[in-house]
């Protein structure tokens, strides 16, 4: 039988979503916490990996197990053991052919920058950028990413992968009392990628690019030519919608 | 010549805003990195303390030094040097005669509920209550609280002082998004004072005592009387006026 998970995390403390030797995870967390609820060792394949540092809202992941499961009973379970920086809002039975990585249809991402003072209390949650910047012309600037691209020169630079399209439906704006959030919208993303085109995004917004250059950059496929990777702090995996 | 910082604080790995032997607190962090800006010993007075793990917008203290300071480069020596969990906002020349607790005219803070579901993102800054309050109820319950009474059951228990006369102006109540903030106007606080009044709304919100039982347990002048703390990481001093 195979079950889906979805749960937040504050990724602040963790080296990432991902299992990794010796190193703080948050898949490590759940994993060692189902397979104690489960007296057997119990191994999740969520929807993406998420860098240290970033966050979500509704991260995804399944597993699997021979028998039939009190969901709800296993979610709080789960919630008991698990950290407090993860929480489970949900566990559903799904088909035995579901996938959470390669059934994904669209993900949501949201960057949140601070261009007001910074603040403290925010610090690990809203990149605290703290300076003015141009939102009309980051806007413009987004044309160049939304659609079908191949996104080489906005991904991690010794990445050992081969494809690098990607489709962006749609970047939204939205700006509250000096916090802006960027939504990314798309039917996946590659590593770095949104805090690489953030970075750009910044660049443009403080006018050490014009709009015209995103253009060239990510034509280049060359990551060389793009600019600064954003920080993890305003990064979170807002959503995973499936086929 | 007497100077007023104005300053904002995640509290979260402090013991508190007041120095403490052997103890890493908001007070230790500013007066060192004064002190060594100066080269001399500086010691600072605030507002007032706050409580382990509480946190400030705006919390205020003065210090003296024997000479004309630049107070934007004095601002931006002490950001560079301060713990990123604080933040100084300005630095402002005042009266020789200005005290930064006696001369307060009002206080504001501000506690952070959440009544949604549990959100390990705001884990150290909102109150996970997590359970449906009944908000009408609870502003029913605050017109025991705003004047001025004997608020002796609502301090800490061991207190050692013996004047225990405050005036609330007003407790004004804001909900967005499953997130209850809860404001608190007055004259001065005592030690704990808002998380028990925020305790006692909470039993009345949640059905545990009755909106008349507030009276009984104010004029009871009576700790034991009356109900639990409400968590630190909810409350933030918001504001301090002057006269």
């Amino acid at each position: 039988m195979r079950y889906l998970i979805t749960f937040s995390y504050d990724g602040t403390n963790y080296q990432g979503y991902q299992k990794q030797k010796n190193k703080c995870t948050i898949q490590d967390n759940i994993e060692m916490n189902l397979s104690k609820i489960f007296n057997r060792q119990i191994l999740i394949s969520a929807s993406g990996r998420t860098d240290s540092g970033v966050h979500a809202y509704n991260q995804k992941a399944h597993f699997d197990i021979d028998k039939e499961i009190d969901t709800e009973k296993i979610r709080n379970s789960l919630n008991k053991l698990t950290n407090n920086d993860i929480y489970i809002k949900r566990v559903e039975k799904v088909d035995d052919n579901f996938h959470a990585r390669f059934d994904v249809l669209e993900k949501e991402y949201v960057y949140k920058i601070n261009l007001g003072e910074y603040n403290p209390i925010d610090k690990n949650f809203i990149y605290q950028y703290n300076k003015f910047l141009d939102i009309e012309k980051m806007k413009e600037a987004t044309k160049y990413f939304i659609g079908t691209h191949n996104f080489k020169a906005v991904t991690k630079i010794d990445s050992s992968k081969n494809d690098f399209v990607r489709t962006i439906y749609d970047i939204d704006f939205n700006i509250k009392e000096s916090i802006l959030e960027i939504t990314f919208r798309g039917n996946g993303f590659l590593r770095y990628m949104v805090r690489n085109i953030v970075g750009l995004l910044i660049e443009v917004g403080n006018g050490k690019r014009k709009v015209e250059e995103i253009e060239i950059i990510l034509k280049s496929e060359d990551r060389m030519q793009s600019g600064i990777t954003a920080p993890p702090e305003g990064l979170y995996l807002k959503n995973v919608k499936y086929r």
